[in-house]
């Protein structure tokens, strides 16, 4: 007999957690939708010179091959996110769509990490993204803001924050301190990294690089720790005391977004100097969702305004900007920290019991007839004892069990909830003014 | 630059596809679920010893590597089918699940196959199974030929034949011809290909059986041709001239299950003494169902009733009875034959039009007002010429444009198929009243 080895960074959920995932992606969806974002799916491989033509640590990736027979085409490899595959999909399909292009994407990646706690090998994105030919005005960018806020509201999770910043603002600075490029883009990095080794080791790094000195180094760190709601920007950015226009402009920008987005969403900003993400391709704002009463589990959704989307594959120019959620991480927390009660363990609503197998074909109309009302309903596939019925219906989180006498045609419904049993003339009234 | 490669075999839907096939699923989802089936997923890969161990050919199997790195655990595929994952999970977690397991999957598949027309080497399939622990009723076996058809009637992709067969009738039938059992199940792999090589062919190929004479072979050949409804059963089994008692049980048990399953459905059945479905561990019903229009398309569902489904994982008997649709391949068909119209490009319903970027701010809020009350709105991301704003939301598939005049505070709604122009004072009630 084999021997069932669980595989160490391949989730998988039990019945009554994947109802529960099931639904989050419902609510998800359905708030993407509203604003019009259109699903696509693109297949789990790509070729490996798709995946590694962006300079990727080619060691994530999981390769793919005919365990028999040879390759015909190419080397495939499982993609590790979504957003090369999206590069790939838009300038591949480029005249068959609209743009600005909005389109949302769940699917599972794959990444080849040594497994740790947090850290899947296989897991569920869910991208949000508008991506424009030529240009893409600000006004996305608030779009974008708008319904990740949303999105995450519709999830239940409890209160969270949405800490912002822009490329532009960092880079101005900086530049503006006297740093060139390559010390900038270096600092950038650096700072980056203030959650995980703190002021000080900011600091300490800093100062390694070319051109940073010590009230430099001082001044970056000190703005770092700034976080501060969207009405302050320009008082904190006045307070910077640094004349440029790349750093004035990117103030502007980030206020023209915030001023855009409702003011509910507004009140959840806050700006964070700190913000900067490893990925070299942003270039505009920033983004990091996380929960209020998780702050140690870090980030939930992320992501920014980039210039160019798919210039590996295209000479058309592709700006956009996205989020996206780590929906199996956050499932993960989820679960653990009890967010959303898991109960049911199927979505039946109303057993139907059988006394004999006579009244089989009757129990099983009765049952169709409530499930043209919208109750998801099972007939118990045996008929032993009522109890064991009972029970099967517990256990299943149904709230109610149907009885049918074949005598006297009479249909009593238990509310296990309640405990009270009701006779039942009109299936369609009793749905109709049950207690929810 | 690199070059894009189309993968063969992966198929790729445009947007307007693809929000088609989640209606579709969407569909056939509500159906399982309101009958009480829950969903699960399991990992895209399992162990390669998982995977062989019911000795499949190792062909068509896909085989995931690290690209760099050893593997730590063991050599990894991609699942091939959705009933192994299934088998591997109902084993695992055994404890945690309550029986009979109702449960229902919708996960790609990877097989390593040639690609051809109509072959993809990643595709969907929609599985729905019942395992039972020990034992499982005949009335599982009526439920699944019930919630099956509910979906496909569900896709509304025209009429449907759901075709029947039991094991247990062709065993009985062959074994009282005189055939043993290795003739017997080499004699069901013959018939089972009558569709392909014709009723001469499969005369031909019986001949070549130990034990198979002339006579048998046409009286095989004969019975394969039959195809009735349910309500001739017991004459056509009578006609066979065979005395056999696992012929009759057979038939009676057949009869059993189709006395169970709604009469509209039941009239949608057709028994088919040559369906026999190449899987060794069928055991009791098989079923397979087609298109009415579409008789060379072949099967969009097929499945049946097996004895154990995880005997090589654990001790205990786990019979069940499932049903898979092929969703990937329907779809082709439902694109390449037009079986449902693909028009929209979006979800959108309404684009709200921007006269200036000072009006953008109202605009969100009248856009968030429609979303609210459930109509999935765009606001138009830039401010340019109105034609242009029209034209973008036709392309949409947008029914309807809003314009807001600041200066009047006038919102007006234009009807883009019956281009009607309405002045609007309540969203809310130009919403409940607008023409569908």
């Amino acid at each position: 007999m084999a021997r069932i080895n669980k595989i160490s960074g391949f989730p998988e959920w039990l019945p009554e957690q994947k109802l529960v995932e099931d639904r989050v992606i419902a609510k998800v969806r359905k708030v993407y939708e509203s604003f019009g974002f259109t699903p696509i799916e693109t297949p789990a491989v790509e070729a490996l010179t798709t995946l590694s033509s962006k300079g990727v640590i080619d060691k994530e990736i999981y390769a793919v091959r005919r365990l028999q027979g040879e390759s015909e085409e190419g080397e495939l490899g499982l993609h590790f996110d979504l957003t090369v595959p999206l590069a790939r999909y838009v300038a591949q399909h480029n005249h068959a769509l609209v743009f600005p292009f909005k389109r949302y994407q769940l699917q599972k990646v794959w990444r080849g990490d040594r497994p740790q706690k947090g850290r899947f090998r296989e897991f569920y994105q869910f991208d949000i993204d508008i991506i424009g030919r030529e240009e893409l005005p600000v006004s996305a960018d608030a779009e974008i803001l708008a319904v990740i806020d949303r999105a995450i509201l519709a999830m239940e999770l409890g209160p969270h924050v949405v800490r912002i910043n822009s490329r532009k603002i960092l880079q101005g600075f900086y530049s503006g301190l006297g740093l060139d490029e390559e010390s900038t883009r270096a600092a950038i990095t650096v700072v980056d990294k203030i959650d995980k080794i703190g002021a000080e080791g900011v600091k300490n790094e800093l100062l390694k690089i070319r051109l940073v000195t010590n009230d430099i180094a001082g001044r970056i760190v000190a703005s770092a720790q700034l976080k501060f709601p969207p009405s302050e920007i320009h008082a904190r950015i006045a307070a910077l005391g640094i004349e440029n226009s790349e750093l004035i402009s990117g103030a502007e920008e980030l206020t023209a977004i915030l001023e855009l987005i409702p003011e509910a969403t507004r009140a959840r900003c806050l700006v964070d100097f700190s913000l900067a993400r490893g990925l070299a391709y942003y270039t505009g704002i920033i983004c990091e969702i996380g929960l209020t009463g998780y702050p140690e589990f870090g980030t939930i959704a992320s992501g920014g305004r980039y210039d160019n989307l798919a210039s590996q594959f295209t000479d058309q120019k592709l700006p956009g900007v996205g989020l996206s959620i780590g929906l199996t991480r956050l499932m993960d927390l989820v679960f653990s920290a009890n967010l959303i009660p898991v109960t049911a363990k199927s979505p039946t609503e109303l057993v139907v019991s059988v006394y004999v197998e006579t009244d089989r074909k009757r129990c099983n109309e009765i049952a169709d007839e409530l499930r043209e009302l919208g109750m998801p309903t099972e007939v118990y596939l045996k008929s032993p004892k009522i109890g064991k019925q009972i029970e099967y219906a517990e256990s299943k989180g149904a709230r109610y069990v149907l009885f049918y006498d074949a005598g006297t045609g009479v249909i009593k419904i238990k509310d296990l909830k309640s405990k009270e049993q009701v006779e039942v003339t009109s299936l369609r009234e009793w749905f109709a003014s049950r207690a929810l």
